[in-house]
């Protein structure tokens, strides 16, 4: 059972860090690395490149929207095609930074607002998943189920993989229960363990209402950016090393 | 007998702009596009690159310092492993928005400060070009004579290209006489049609002492960023024209 | 008759320059000076306001919204504390940079989408000139009628000026027709000359519609960031002299 | 024995932090803080003044270079009057957000390499501090002993206080013992609190070659962005009560 474990990697600026990336990496397979518009520069997307391909973890670009003071988080008023060249700039650096480093961009992770706004309709959504066609036909776009992106993906021809999140809650819609409601967020350490075996044992989760619903994610995202993700990291892992999963970048899944 | 005739292009922000970068990209066969570093964003990039895809004008990464108040046009301290990230993700920004318009990107050209700082000594050349190389083993490698660019880029087999000023005065070592001294800028377009006149039928460039000197260019820079660069740049196209020289993008001269 | 010219000015940044300032610099009384945000750097607005000390033109604050590559044109989701710190750090910098020359900011006037934010609603208008009033107790605030900003700047005791747009389309309700509608423009300079005319001899202007509405603005605002303002700025300063208007800075006008 | 105890503060961006300020302020008498070029932004200067005043902490500007991914530590080629404006814009912000807050602005301390090229010769050195005589009169400029600035700062008539580094080594001439030379940084608390007690009793410091030397500082540094900084904070601050000094704001210890 080949499963993935990826992180947003990368989030820092300057000298102002946001994870402790270099212990996350030892960890996970896949990395979604910030390309300098909500966060990371130059000299970090190297490092983070240097750091993943030393390890042998699969990287992803994670473009987000031009906005460091708000993280990439808040909404902005953009036209479609500044959506598309911001999409292009972004994979575009961080695949010249893994080139002079010998690895390979293999994937595409929206953050934040950028993915909010990447889903608002079809049309949009398929617009960016051909910029990412043409920089690469082999890249693979995470989405969550359902969304505008995961269904033009499939249109253009690019492979889609669904996240699963085992420190959040799901309603039985399938979507994550909004940050902020009660039992959104599950902080227990052994309640997201025992959710990981759920998960890879049964392919369920059990919602918040108590409804046991099948997953079909292979790949399991843990945040970098929270208190205690770290811990968080080390849970999961644990879990997916006891109940014999393969730990396997997202591009492998499919090998 | 193939000339190119370059210049920089699309060194706006947001809605400040630098020069008339349509007006230009009708007389030109090379365009060296800013890559968000001292100037340009993915709006400006975006623009830049469709435009000539449609006006059949080659394009290349033109990377600069990251600076946008200074035009980088200020030295920094910055270490080697920061300038070859910063030209791995500005070049590699440029292909992305390349790839999304089917153009693609076949030459590099350094801006200002980044030039100088580049062409500090021969290793920092060296692990510059490597980056170059390692992005894209075919595209040419802008410089000016007896760089140490020059010698690293041929060391590891890019193509190299010099570039002719036209407007600009030479000293006896064929380096430019440094603006603010006097004859600096040859600023009658006359006098600049007659240099590339000499240029194209002798090959030769007068220098400001008066000595006739070989110039073995095939590449001439016209100015984006000076009051009067549009007459500038119709003149010494007017004046190929007229010598029936054939504009060509630089990548292609060699073919 | 004492009337108040004055027009957005320092909106360039770094190499970049919107406006021919150092002209305009010498028809206006009063300019409003962008503050870093929206667009200015510390080298422009320290050089705009050493001008307009020289020129003894009156300067205020033109506060936008922190997005150089929108140049403070679009809306953003922000909090209402960001909003007036926001508003507190560029009133304040350009304060300091008034006090190295001797001069002194005497009035604040919003640019774009900070405007449109501002007077979303009254409470978010309130507590704007609030932290105005803190600052300087003396400032005048621009606005247009029947603002919130106009409503909430008399509640704390701050004089207010509304402004008259000489080359744009009033509606019978006393705002703006939209850019981008028929006739929301007025490009001929006999038609802006003849507005100007009308506004201080009769204290009118006729709308869209053709109906003869009251004006009660005493400043007139000449807009430095559109194709031929030094031309429109000299029409309007032109008439204003022929109709023997008395040129005063808007802090001036109730002495 | 009046002493203050200051710290940098404020210097994070956007949702990037570099130290807990929060615990910091219960520990200082006077916070240094950034002004948004090198860190800081307006929502944490807002933040930042607005929890030194419920803490009846004094505040003064930490101007530096606008330089965030280098955190103002790289010197920039920049001419006079462009230190002259940065220093103005940044001292204005803060004094803005400030008077929102109903505080006010006492003092002085410049980051990093800002305060290096400000020391450059007594030229620029005057020049600055006259910028800051012009913004207020009263304001203490925080000082290395024997600088230009202290030279400049006295006479234009600028209060000004030499900082005493308790974690720091010294050399005989009164210099810090340059970073990375073994022996320059004093990592263990007890050590650190025998040299607050040392400079509180007996006025000395003994340097790094054993000589017990005279200090003339009143107001101790301690470093924000050190790992351990919170406990050499607290270890700073209790031997400060051991002692019986007084925590006062540095421009109250000549009162």
């Amino acid at each position: 059972m080949k499963i993935d474990l990826n992180s947003d990697m990368g989030e820092g600026f300057g000298r102002w860090t946001m994870a402790d990336d270099d212990a996350l990496m030892g960890l996970i397979s896949s990395a979604n690395i910030a390309c300098g518009y909500h966060a990371g520069d130059y000299a970090i997307m190297d490092h983070t490149v240097r750091l993943a391909k030393e390890k042998g973890v699969g990287i992803g670009a994670h473009p987000g929207l031009p906005d460091l003071i708000g993280f990439g988080r808040r909404t902005m008023v953009v036209s479609d095609t500044d959506m598309e060249a911001m999409l292009a700039c972004q994979i575009g650096a961080l695949q010249g930074v893994a080139a002079r480093h010998g690895h390979r961009v293999t994937h595409v992770s929206y953050h934040a607002a950028f993915g909010t706004m990447a889903n608002e309709n079809d049309d949009r959504a398929l617009r960016l998943v051909r910029v990412i066609a043409a920089l690469d036909k082999d890249l693979t776009v995470f989405c969550m189920p359902g969304q505008p992106t995961e269904r033009a993906a499939e249109k253009v021809g690019l492979k889609t993989h669904t996240l699963f999140l085992a420190d959040r809650a799901y309603t039985a819609a399938g979507t994550l229960v909004p940050r902020g409601q009660p039992g959104a967020v599950i902080h227990d350490l052994a309640g997201v363990r025992a959710r990981v075996r759920q998960f890879l044992e049964d392919g369920l989760v059990t919602t918040i209402d108590g409804v046991r619903m099948p997953v079909k994610a292979r790949s399991i995202l843990v945040h970098s950016d929270t208190p205690g993700s770290l811990e968080i990291a080390k849970a999961i892992r644990g879990e997916m090393d006891a109940c014999g999963a393969v730990l396997t970048p997202a591009h492998r899944l499919n090998d």
